[in-house]
């Protein structure tokens, strides 16, 4: 039963620390099916946690010792205890979304055990407009970001009226979408970009391994002008260890804003949701009295599908590239059009790498988290980039699971030495939610970012015209 | 303002790692007062936040760094964030005390982060029968557990008219009788008999001193016959490595039962409580068919005021007893008898010790938490004991907390590797409580253990005839 870790689940392994547990997270808000009865909480708590058949990706725990020769290898638990892994929780009264915020950060804040399969789901009453919010950690060595999206995708329906849908981590038939989907997620880490990379540049599959191929990876690309890579960015009070206590917040905003926005500027909706990060960052680092006189830089992954499949590394692959944010420039729209052309710089560059370029780019673009510690990137003098913006479509349609409707989906990522700030933002539906994830310390009174966030898309509309 | 931390502050903050948090809690039940309003917790919760000045002990968290030539110094948390450290939560339904239960065992398995003060405190709605909680976090490089108590102790009031009184960190004048157990807390873990023990012993003031000292002052007991540490404990399930997370259980009994249960038999109090845990463990460990032959060791930490003020180490002094529990005796009328004996043996043999062996018994006692640890003893054969039972006395009469009456208060300790059980009663007005803390994985179904000494107080009471 024992299977060697990939390099990548390895290096999220061997990266954690205290102060940096290495799990992303999700958030859903879904309000009770119309049918729901008085013990319906219970009665949906009791039904996931009492799944008999898990899926060997919930069963897993990873394992070194002797017998393995000091190796961690996966293992299944054979003390598997459901009662650890699904919680049921309540938020103090008032039950606003804000006690909601404050118990996945301090759910967020706390590791996840080695000894067991690393993942824990939370069931969330209390919210005092009777909605119900379901939190899901797991480990990044279990799966990637856009893996848990797909899965989490698997798991709900666009069917109102179906009901008997099985727990996320209930074992399904291995052809069903779901046994897809976990079959999927299960191998997304060991990812075939980073094999492909392995191959080509020699990785062995020990620890040791990967910085130093990562640092050869990341010195060439530094060293060429043309990279995205080769940008340098300011140092900020983001860009500082930190501790291991996480603040999250997160909100919604309409998609057709964002799109009618995009649409009277000629920039995409990414852009968009790049140029709201970049005013509300404006805003929230000069309130603190720090902001650079040079621009902010995002590492914003991109999808590489085309051109990573014809690189031969399967369509998952994933690059970064390094946008400008212009957050030294007044004017919003100066600011959008600055990140657009950033953004179309950025893609050309990595339409011009070498598919080994890509590749490697592609790792870079998975393990973001693992790299600075690696590479021990928390000590150069300026940073790389300052922080983390990723984008990752989710459900087009409103989705439903056992009968409650998916309000809304919200991300919480990995903050890391020298980068306390993370902004994931999730479409679904009809909405955008940005999800913001930082140390509480380095990064203070980080859910004023939302009131910032909905001042720029405001003032972007007013410059817009729209 | 940096002060270096003593060796047994030291000890607990090396002894940790991320199975073993090395934090105390306490839990303590409220009746809201009867003039209690709609906004009572809420209010309640927000007075104790919204405190201004914090005590000394409450500010400070360890450091070290170049500056400090590596050595760990407490110095007081510049950016101190109370919001951090006293937090709101509740119980999903149906809040009964299981729900409370199953959250305390949570916040428990949670390691504190040393980038702050070493302590939480969290208050918690949702009881159905409108109890409130509190659960309250501290290291045990902070405090001792009997120094926390009489801290609790200062706390709170005789009289159910006080109001207005202040959180546990708020900073007192210093001659109040808060202000004095603050003080007395801040230095209990110096403690009077380790600084004695370090000048006897010639224990240098850095980590790497204890764990030889203490070697010596071990194999020293070890050696004697007579000595209260020369029991052998057999192996069991008890005595195995630990993982990260706990489980809670606690209950209380009428004192008068166990009094009653002692007059019969002329056997002390604490015997009594000794041999409840001894039946309790012999029907648990059975059903487990992991009863071993021969009888468990206790390791009893006991007060040793007079004879330590004889020699010179000040009022606070606590020693160990080795106790044979009697687990392989199949009359409870026998164990309990056997306790008996096994106790005045061991105060005996602490009587007959000289001054330094005292000292070095006190040592032992302040420290089980860190002693395996840093001797090794988890690779012994043979544990030198089974598990920890202590049980601390607290307030005589009831007690009231800005008029809530307090219901009752139940320790949570800290299993370790090799101690995977700790049993620590209060003694608080007309009841004792039981606190069971363990490892969640090597203790399965530990709230069973409840059950079974429910059981054994109705078995002694039969065989004493009362």
């Amino acid at each position: 039963m024992a299977t060697p870790l990939d390099p990548t689940a390895l290096g999220f392994l061997l990266a954690e620390n205290r102060r940096m547990p290495m799990h992303v997270g999700g958030l859903q808000l879904y309000r009770k099916p119309p049918d729901a009865g008085r013990n319906y909480v219970r009665d949906l708590f009791e039904s996931m946690r009492d799944t008999i058949d898990i899926a060997p990706l919930f069963l897993k725990r990873p394992y070194r010792s002797i017998k393995t020769a000091g190796q961690w290898v996966w293992v299944e638990d054979d003390q598997f205890d459901i009662d650890h892994h699904v919680r049921h929780s309540a938020l103090p009264k008032p039950g606003r979304v804000r006690e909601l915020f404050e118990l996945c950060s301090r759910l967020h804040s706390t590791r996840l055990a080695t000894e067991r399969p690393l993942w824990e789901w939370h069931l969330i009453e209390g919210l005092r407009d009777g909605r119900i919010a379901m939190y899901t950690k797991l480990h990044h060595s279990l799966v990637d970001g856009i893996a848990a999206m797909r899965l989490l995708q698997s798991i709900v329906s666009s069917d109102p009226d179906e009901r008997d849908m099985p727990a996320p981590w209930a074992k399904r038939p291995p052809r069903s979408k779901i046994g897809k989907a976990q079959e999927a997620a299960e191998h997304a880490t060991a990812g075939e970009a980073l094999s492909a990379l392995k191959t080509a540049l020699g990785i062995s599959a020990d620890a040791a391994g990967i910085p130093k191929a990562l640092v050869q990876t990341l010195n060439r690309s530094l060293r060429n002008e043309t990279s995205t890579l080769a940008l340098f960015a300011p140092n900020t009070i983001l860009n500082r260890e930190i501790t291991a206590s996480r603040r999250f917040a997160a909100q919604d905003w309409p998609l057709e804003r964002i799109r009618a926005i995009g649409k009277a500027t000629g920039t995409t909706l990414n852009d968009v949701v790049l140029a709201m990060c970049s005013g509300a960052m404006r805003t929230y680092l000069s309130e603190l009295d720090a902001l650079p006189e040079t621009s902010l830089i995002a590492m914003v992954p991109v999808g590489l599908h085309a051109k990573a499949r014809h690189a031969g590394t399967g369509g998952n692959a994933v690059g970064s590239i390094m946008v400008k944010l212009g957050t030294d420039l007044e004017d919003p729209l100066d600011r959008l059009l600055l990140i657009h052309a950033s953004m179309l710089d950025g893609k050309q560059a990595l339409a011009q790498m070498t598919p080994l370029q890509i590749q490697a780019m592609s790792a870079v673009g998975q393990v973001p988290a693992i790299l600075p510690t690696l590479l021990g990137m928390t000590n150069m003098v300026r940073p790389a980039y300052n922080l983390v913006i990723s984008n990752v479509p989710g459900p087009r349609t409103t989705q439903y699971f056992n009968g409650a409707e998916m309000l809304g989906t919200y991300p919480l990522s990995v903050p890391i030495d020298g980068n306390a700030l993370n902004i994931t933002c999730n479409s679904y539906a009809e909405q955008m939610a940005f999800g913001l994830t930082g140390c509480r310390r380095t990064v203070p009174h980080l859910q004023r970012i939302l009131t910032y966030l909905d001042d720029e898309i405001s003032a972007l509309e007013k410059v817009a015209g729209v």
